[in-house]
């Protein structure tokens, strides 16, 4: 007998589901190993950036008033009494017609207040001094770089749940995060299901296949930041399959199930929801690939169990677990960025369901073009090491033409969106 | 005396440089860790895909000769003679008007050529036998998955220097890669010169500033796949600033070093090129930031110098860097994808010299907009951190608009380009 099951929507299985999201604890790490994480509170200037006045260019530190009547009719001379190198402070105080040769990022010297740019001055030598001649007249201010101007002493420059990129990497040391708080990664645990799944050392045998998803699935978890723990594949015994998922719960985050949520006879997943005694959220989404995404949980922690199909297994895991993994670690855009792009090949197939098809990420002329791979079926398989976004194809249709509009997930992106805008029509 | 440096144009820099670029060796390595690494030979597929004729759908395997005479008029009922799991191999013969249960995935049984879908089947008992009515025809072939459609063995699926993104570790496991080859991540030793610079954990001192660029040139050498070894930083004396250039330069593949490549007084940069007997490739070139970017040879090894200024060095790292690091691993495509995209602010500088901005990528409508960052200067520090494009403007312009199309250099994408294209204006 085939089990009924009322299938809801994506937006609303989402929201069923973020009810449950969490939020993960800090750990402090070396900066060194900071690129990739996510930030576990805001990154606050400690100081003002610059820090002092400098001189942003290699030239001379005048006193603006020095030059007041300079003009190529009636050029002046300063005398240059010392010099300044980046990382050196000029102590001696500076007399009237007097200037001290100063190095791109050197501190302004106190007597100073404008800097005449290299190429300006002309240098030369008389009574075993230094000097230059200066053509124009320099305002105060005039070449210099002042305290604070770029950014404030408490100003926050990210917030918490940021994406550590090189650039902030760059801010974390120039404020001074020898240690850098991050949140500690989820820990998420998979479990691969399927009598019909070959270890991936396992020689091939008659109606097996080998098992892709426990591999794929931890690289997926990767990319969205959690950790991911794989604890095996089981197949044929409800109760060893049982203890396994009930192990498995105690040590992680959020557990994946891959595979058994079907109805047929060899799928024991509802079984074990039921035995664990675990809510279901949601065991039919309206989509394809992967209706039969099951969510449940228990005592509040999250057990996804999503299909044994690699490519609705791969959807269910950027739909579903992504933002739930984001979420953790603080970001205010935990869910996939989703944008416009231009349909770049015919995808004919009548869509009763809304349809995420993988797909090739191409620009033409600024614009975001996404071809869904493997429409030509002999190259299904190797078209999907290059899809990079997922096609998102409404329901109620009969196809889509080359040229039209449709919405897109940009899987690869980092930067995540919210749930309004992911939510959008 | 300022020394004169004839600058030459980017491309010219590139062609210089890539003359010098090497390839890397293989190594082995789990498959859990190559998410994110590169390829070291081509991906095979070493079986067929599907390994064997299978059914797309839950629902009963028949020989459709029975059923040429199947109409809503005259329904025909087939016995049900066993099941098949996903999984399973049947090996019983099916004789006339017999079918069997077949699931999902499942191999087909030797004497079934098509599959009638669950939906379509009324199943009943009679005489503690199974049996369905049909009321159609099906064709030889009828919702078979055939061997080989998808992929046929002995396929390329992916080319040596792919970078391992979650399908294509999808597709390793699916063949049997418990182990990957993969290109070993090149050293990149770092050594930060520059009398200015206080370690991270220094408290701040009077015209000094905190080494950024020491880790910023890490992550980014990490998002460029290779290994960056930091051997940290030196300032005041020559000869240690030499020694530890040499000592370093033995050890690793390439070696960076950040400042000091000036005309100032304090640049050693220049003086250990010549001690050491490498050979200079070019020490100044037409773009901004990053002018003084020096890049040097010695025994077939390349030196970068990179600019101490943080923008310059972190430009000339993705410019200059990064595709000696991506051809290392072999990729076809090396270079950082350069798209168009849509100017999201005035830039009314003048622009003598090609410059590179770093810029903010959002979508609208399609289209890719790039935003430079730090317009407004009180927010320069602040929006490095979201800076994910650079905007090449080219030379010789008086400023640009807010609408006007310009090239984008897409830094976080990790697919990359052919000098070709990268070097298309």
């Amino acid at each position: 007998m085939v089990e009924r099951r009322k299938p809801i929507k994506v937006n609303e299985a989402i929201e069923r589901l973020m009810v449950y999201s969490v939020k993960g604890n800090q750990e402090m790490i070396p900066i060194e190993q900071s690129y990739g994480r996510f930030l576990g509170e805001e990154l606050i200037a400690d100081h003002d950036v610059p820090l002092f006045d400098r001189s942003p260019y290699d030239g001379f530190a005048i006193r603006s008033r020095d030059s007041k009547n300079a003009s190529r009719e009636t050029p002046i001379n300063l005398e240059v009494i010392g010099e300044i190198g980046a990382g050196s402070v000029f102590e001696e105080p500076i007399g009237e017609m007097q200037a001290v040769r100063i190095m791109t990022g050197a501190q302004m010297p106190e007597d100073c207040d404008a800097v005449v740019m290299l190429e300006l001055a002309k240098e030369f030598e008389e009574d075993e001094k230094s000097y230059f001649q200066l053509k124009r007249s320099f305002h105060s201010g005039d070449n210099v770089s002042f305290k604070g101007e770029d950014t404030r002493e408490g100003t926050v420059l990210a917030k918490k749940g940021t994406y550590i990129n090189p650039g902030v990497v760059a801010l974390l040391a120039t404020f001074g995060y020898k240690h850098v708080p991050v949140t500690k990664k989820p820990t998420i645990g998979i479990i691969a299901t399927g009598s019909e799944l070959l270890q991936i050392d396992e020689p091939l045998q008659p109606g097996k296949i080998r098992n892709s998803n426990a591999y794929m699935t931890q690289a997926q978890i990767e990319r969205a930041g959690g950790q991911a723990i794989y604890y095996g594949q089981f197949s044929d015994q409800f109760s060893v399959c049982f203890e396994q998922v009930k192990n498995a719960l105690e040590k992680v985050d959020f557990l994946i199930t891959t595979g058994g949520v079907s109805v047929g006879d060899y799928d024991y997943l509802p079984e074990i929801y039921e035995a664990l005694g675990a809510k279901i959220l949601f065991n039919k989404v309206g989509m394809r690939p992967g209706s039969v995404t099951t969510i449940a949980e228990i005592n509040g922690k999250l057990l996804f169990g999503l299909s044994g199909n690699p490519s609705a297994c791969y959807v269910g895991l950027e739909l579903f677990v992504r933002p739930i993994i984001r979420t953790f670690l603080h970001s205010s855009q935990p869910f996939v960025k989703k944008e416009v792009a231009v349909l770049g090949g015919d995808f004919p197939k009548p869509n009763p369901f809304d349809r995420f098809v993988r797909a090739d990420l191409t620009y033409q002329d600024g614009k975001l073009i996404a071809t869904p791979s493997g429409l030509d079926k002999s190259n299904v398989v190797s078209s999907l090491a290059s899809a990079n976004v997922l096609i998102l194809l409404p329901g109620g249709t009969r196809g889509y033409q080359k040229g039209s509009e449709v919405k897109v997930l940009l899987i690869e992106d980092q930067m995540g969106t919210t749930y309004e805008n992911f939510n959008r029509k």
